[in-house]
């Protein structure tokens, strides 16, 4: 095992090629005939100073391929995982372990060929090559599906019908040979060596493509890269073509199952997110239109009610006309109708059948990729965990098996738990500033300050949240795979899964906090005039404006949303990248560059993708779009805008993310998946939770319910007339604690005596002034009821949705009906020629019989016969 | 497909045999060497007559797998459909059918041979062989997984373990082989003719098993039945071993996996149920300690309170005092109490761990049974659809290849909801009956009559509840059935579907309906004295007893249930069956009984069969299962004691079902399955509805949350004391409407002035009198958000199970790994040998080349040699 590690595997990501000769020098062995299928490379000097997660990989899967052949490995050596920390051994025993691997290589039937002309000083390269009948086994082991020679015609009238859908939306798909010859499919069996005749084995090169090859000799990774690369440019990875569907079946031919699904899960998201934001922009403007006609922001405005307010600061503030809330009161109108109610329905059934959707996306591309059959890969213990388990046991340690005792897990635990605390923290932090610094512009003397106070405060508070959200996410993706490394998973796959349930809490919260904050908190923690909640003892906490803090929360959700995006997606995928590609092209060359530069471009094409960027799997790229997608469904009631700046942001985000994949990065190692794995799941629960927020939001956040609590029960004439004045209270201004009243009552030019505030509360004269009143119960009981009627019905509806669109496409299950048709076909009349060659086999032989001619082996049976001829 | 429809398939179901030689006559050829795979069974007077569902079925399965090998049937007749309307063909046209039929059979490579003489008059069998050859082509056709040679050997800790707690419960397993040879499975490869070397075939006529031999010609049924059938009787299908688990394997192997699964998932359940009623009887031994020191019923019991209450119906009742109803209050904290939702939260995490238990075990039966690579069956239009289609077309209608149109299905919706809506019309109809019997019994001179007024109504109101609903279900399954003949469903699979979709939600909606409208309907729209809710503007509508209605529901639940699975289960299913079998007796044989039953002992065993009841499919276990199901977890916050009701129920029905399966029914066609289907999801949802119906149940019915919102918000020293004067509210006997005022206002021996009722209301005395309080708002604000919290906490709780627990059982994944580590190996070796093989071919060869020794097929390359040997 520890040998293994030593030598370095790499995929090469290629370019264009330049010059045929060198290419096919670069290309196959130096006989021109065998193709190259993977490269190794190895450091000759520097020993282990460059070692990248990238290639350990690669390294893993060679050590699993020849483990799963020759059964376990002899002797493990569990020392293995500790050479990444401290262990150094001299260049002999490296060279020692390398040609045990080659040997081992060997052994399973692969032929190597080194590089001796490598052009890269310290690095050596191991060209392999997979041989005919080395494929042929592994496929069969591996129960891999191929292309028979019987095809599949459609003729249908569904299929005439796609035909035609095709035809008109033609300038929507990439031009690429695949999508062309789609209708046509040769029907796919498990290959077997006993049914070659069923395959078509006329190109023996071609029968095993690029990436069936690599899958075929695990993880190792062939080269065929030239024409496709030149479309997947010119097709996929170029921002002219973002109107096109993607040429999905091309990303997956060149960089293997798990990219393409990614790129089609893109794809279906950002598709469904035309009709969200095409429905969200009719919500909003719907809002724009009848702003004029809302009746509690006219009343608002309406200068002849003068409806005096009390001061929304101690001391410094004083009474205000109800009429300065009259712009905020228009503008939450924008986002707070009955229109957004409806819309936030839409957007749950929407996320629904975006998962039913995507189902069906998958369902497809799984048959259309043969992949109907393919169960996932076996996974094999990580070696730093067994490390582990091994050094636990060399300490007589009971619990040998597992890792982690009771108490690390609970260390492990309190670790994630205080990280989501630093974030609450910092929200708190952002509260505190915000109302500090609100208190102490009001104390400024200067006019101008305190006339912008609101404004100012608010803007720089959002953008600190901005700031640190995007700094926090970050640290967090670093924090979460150093939790995850210090659990020591027990599986690759397990590590996956964990890490990526870690940095999604972590970032979740983190995006969500001051969100969640402006959206259920903010303004219900104040008390009431005379009675005053303080932060610290000094401080209030903070109100919404008389318009609701449905707009606040739209302003917060817009700036995070669009910051976000614009800075980490375009700022820090573009750029970040190139800055490091710099920073090792400084440092590899000090200088030299020029001369560097010249060399390069006679390098291999192997050797030149050594210096790029290495993947780093799709997790990030996921978790972009997942945090996306919950702030497109979760707060979309009070935002119906949110899909739109999704839309946008994606059709970029794809082109992209292709660019950065076919240009910036190593090749990365083809993984085969049938799914997007625990994303789904995911999805399903931001879904979920989708659900409830907006129902509180619905309920709690807007005055959906108190208006229509006013409108049905305690309305005079059923008009929405004397609301405003119902969800404002009493407070008699002799009541204010001492100290607490305003520095200048003669503020608006009267004495006041009652002032009023936004809650539902008995007025001063009833028998329990200040009390809260029964219309604040039955508005919160209203409230409560909504939300359960909310939840209930939209996730019946959502289960409904599920349950009415089937998983598998109808086309696609007539389809693989009709293919099994066709096979039992092909398998009988095999049979009958098989019975009939049988037949006639029996026949002659009985006739050879009878004309004395019997074969060597019926000669031991009939020897008499035999010898009477001569 | 008209002739094939002629014959009549039929399965066997066996007894014990009593002479060797008439079993062996009657389980093998005439030539005593080929087994009888599979009986047609064909009438040759009496035409059309007691043609029945299940041998219909048969049919289908041999037409289906006919039409598969020979592909599409040549011509297919749609009229087909029709030979169960009217049409009538002559003997001879039947014979020609039938020696098509059969002449199909025979090419497809089946032996067959007529029982020439039968005993039974008018009756015709086919015996039916499959050779060697024929199910080794069908068993690679299907993919079917047989054991290899190569053995799995467990050794492992865990299998010690296994081994240790296997002992331990030892007397708790059925004495079947199977279970003890257990742990050494033979691993399994989908069988293919050319890896025959793979399989261990040294007993032919074993290797394809009794139950494999059926699927393999599909659904072809053959007769190996003689020692596990002996074996179901004592080890299954006996009340005496009801403390066994139950030899599941053989059950599978004997009905096949859809029927062995059924079992299993009973099994589950009822062992499921255990910990269930333990926690259930412990809550309510609680309810009992705890009766004394509940302050409410303390309070009401005490005399010395003497709270006047208002009459209860009008005229007749008069005031009554509150300490009339100490009985039922102390009642009602027997399952009103905080342990009950404690038992609530604890049931909806009981229901996702069973649901979670059964797949695993449904997984684990996956393995053992070697159906881990299945697929399910396709499925084939029915006749019917076809039939419908071809009329259709024939019309000329446009929307030829629908069924029904949107009208045709707008009116098959609308019978449906007609139905739910009967059954709403007979609640509503007891209910009726209840208020009026009520008031003229309360008219009643007598004195004794009026007091037993209350037990009187309510025990007939039930009773007539529980024999409405028993008749209905009868009524119900057949509407069911007759719905979903008219909607002509597409295949049999969703015909399947869409009849238990049907009567499920019949049934459901006639079993809950009377709970629904008691827990959440009932005491609510009673008005208020002196503005009371009038049924036909005479009946007042019920009120709770002073308790709550909780002990209403509780009781109305339990007679439900309890009369339900009494009559149903334990009348129906046993007396029934036996009572159609004396009519068909009676029927067939008028008078000469002793005289047919003589005959009958004589009779073969494939004959007696024919006189059983057939086996018309899992849906009616299943569905009463299911519906139990919702009785144990939809309203367990009310009776805690259901799950030990299901229980006792379900220890007798095991067995009971056993017994009807192994000798009251024809034996069934073996139908291959991997899980419960639609069971599985009908049970999911119940799971989800009854969390919210729990938490209604708990912040409705009970007196839960006005308890809690009391004591925390209203009580002055934080106790329950003064709870039951808070829950009251004043009347004022001024107030009564005219001629509602009771007519011996002096019952109680004074004069009253105010009385109370249970309302939260304003007092006469206030400014707005007999309003809905402030209190009311503010207990319907606590009810709804405890609705909210406790549904979305047991949901989430529940998704945790389901998170937590993997689908997968820790040994079995272990075992699947290992098993396909020996796969790899056992093909590695086979590599090897063909390798040393080839070689050591082509090195004899090269060397019989040299000695001039070479076979005739060589011969043809090298005919110089072969002539120069002579």
């Amino acid at each position: 095992l520890l040998c293994l590690r030593k030598s370095k595997g790499k995929l090469l990501n290629a370019r264009i090629p330049e010059e045929n000769t060198q290419c096919r020098q670069g290309l196959y062995f130096q006989d021109g005939e065998r193709r190259v299928d993977y490269i190794l490379t190895y450091q000759i000097k520097k020993p282990g100073s460059s070692r990248r997660h990238s290639s350990r990989l690669t390294d893993n899967a060679l050590t699993r391929s020849l483990r799963r052949s020759r059964g376990p490995p002899p002797q493990q050596d569990p020392e293995g995982a500790t050479q990444e920390h401290n262990l150094q051994y001299h260049e002999d025993d490296k060279r020692v372990c390398r040609e045990e691997f080659e040997g081992n290589l060997m052994e399973m039937g692969l032929d190597l060929e080194k590089d001796e002309n490598s052009k890269t000083p310290g690095m050596g390269f191991v060209k392999i090559h997979a041989p005919w009948h080395v494929l042929c086994r592994e496929a069969e082991f591996m129960k891999l599906k191929m292309p028979t020679k019987k095809v599949n015609h459609g003729s249908s009238l569904v299929e005439k019908m796609n035909t035609f859908i095709s035809k008109v939306t033609e300038p929507l798909h990439p031009k690429v040979e695949e999508n062309r010859i789609h209708n046509v499919k040769h029907l796919s069996y498990p290959f077997s060596r006993e049914k070659q005749h069923l395959f078509d084995l006329s190109d023996r090169d071609s029968f095993f493509d690029s990436k069936t090859r690599s899958s075929i000799v695990i993880f190792l990774k062939c080269l065929k890269i030239l024409i496709p690369l030149q479309l997947l440019y010119e097709e996929w990875a170029s921002y002219s073509v973002f109107y096109k569907y993607q040429p999905i079946s091309l990303v997956r031919k060149y960089f293997g199952e798990k990219i393409g699904l990614y790129f089609a899960w893109l794809g279906v998201y950002t598709q469904m997110l035309i009709p969200a934001s095409l429905v969200g922009v009719i919500v909003f403007l719907y809002g724009c239109v009848t702003v004029n006609d809302d009746i509690p922001s006219m009343e608002i405005c309406d200068k002849r009610n003068n409806v005096t307010m009390c001061p929304l600061c101690d001391r410094a503030c004083s009474y205000w006309n109800l009429v300065m809330a009259c712009g905020t009161a228009r503008a939450s109108h924008l986002f707070d109708n009955p229109a957004t109610v409806f819309f936030s329905v839409f957007m749950a059934l929407w996320a629904a059948m975006f998962m039913e959707h995507w189902k069906r996306r998958q369902m497809r591309l799984n048959y259309i990729w043969d992949l109907t059959g393919f169960e996932d890969e076996e996974d094999h213990p990580r070696a730093e965990y067994e490390f582990r388990v091994m050094q636990k046991s060399l300490k007589k340690d009971q619990n040998a098996q597992k890792v982690w005792g009771i108490q690390g897990r609970m260390f492990l635990f309190l670790l994630f738990i205080y990280f989501i605390g630093v974030t609450f923290a910092i929200v708190f932090g952002v509260i505190v500033y915000r109302i500090s610094t609100t208190s102490a512009l009001h104390m400024s003397s200067d006019p101008t300050t305190r006339s912008n106070v609101r404004v100012t405060v608010k803007t720089t508070a959002a953008i600190i949240n901005l700031v640190v959200i995007i700094i926090l996410d970050e640290v967090y993706g670093a924090v979460a795979r150093w939790l995850t490394i210090l659990e020591v998973p027990k599986t690759d796959k397990s590590f996956e899964e964990r890490l990526i349930f870690k940095t999604f809490i972590l970032k979740f919260v983190n995006a969500f906090t001051p969100i969640i904050y402006i959206a259920f908190l903010r303004g219900r923690l104040v008390g009431r005039p005379g009675s005053y909640l303080y932060v610290f003892q000094s401080y209030r906490m903070e109100e919404c404006a008389p318009g609701g803090c449905l707009m606040e929360l739209c302003i917060q959700l817009s700036i995070t949303m669009l910051g976000k995006q614009l800075i980490q997606n375009n700022l820090f995928e573009i750029g970040i990248p190139k800055l490091k590609k710099l920073i090792r092209y400084i440092k590899m060359k000090k200088g030299a560059f020029q001369e560097e530069e010249q060399r390069e471009k006679k390098l291999q094409r192997y050797e030149t993708d050594h210096f790029l960027e290495p993947y780093a799997g799709l997790t990030p790229e996921y978790m972009e779009m997942i945090i996306q997608f919950g702030f497109v469904t979760l707060f979309v009631a009070s935002f119906p805008l949110a899909p739109l700046f999704a839309l946008l942001n994606n059709i970029i985000e794809i082109r992209l993310d292709a660019k950065k994949f076919v240009a910036e990065l190593r090749r990365p190692i083809a993984a085969r998946a049938k799914d997007i794995g625990i994303w789904y799941n995911i999805l399903r629960g931001i879904g979920k939770v989708a659900v409830i927020v907006n129902a509180f939001v619905i309920s709690f956040t807007s005055d959906f319910i108190p208006r229509l609590v006013y409108q049905y029960m305690y309305s005079p004439d059923g008009s929405m007339h004397g609301f405003v004045n119902h969800t404002l209270s009493y407070f008699n201004v002799s009541d204010f604690e001492e100290g607490k009243d305003p520095l200048e009552p003669m503020h608006l030019g009267y004495r006041v005596e009652i002032c009023r505030y936004k809650d539902y509360r008995e007025p001063p004269w009833s028998q329990t002034p200040y009390e809260i009143s029964k219309e604040f119960w039955a508005v919160l009981a209203a409230r409560l009821a909504f939300v359960i009627v909310f939840q209930n019905v939209v996730m019946l509806m959502s289960d409904v949705v599920d349950w009415l669109i089937p998983d598998i496409p109808k086309d696609i299950s007539v389809q693989i009906h009709k293919e099994k048709i066709l096979m039992v076909e092909l398998f009988m009349k095999e049979e009958e020629v098989k019975m009939q060659n049988s037949d006639s086999m029996a026949m002659r032989a009985d006739k050879d019989n009878c004309n004395n001619h019997s074969s060597v082996h019926r000669s031991e049976s009939t020897p008499n016969s035999h010898g009477s001829v001569f």
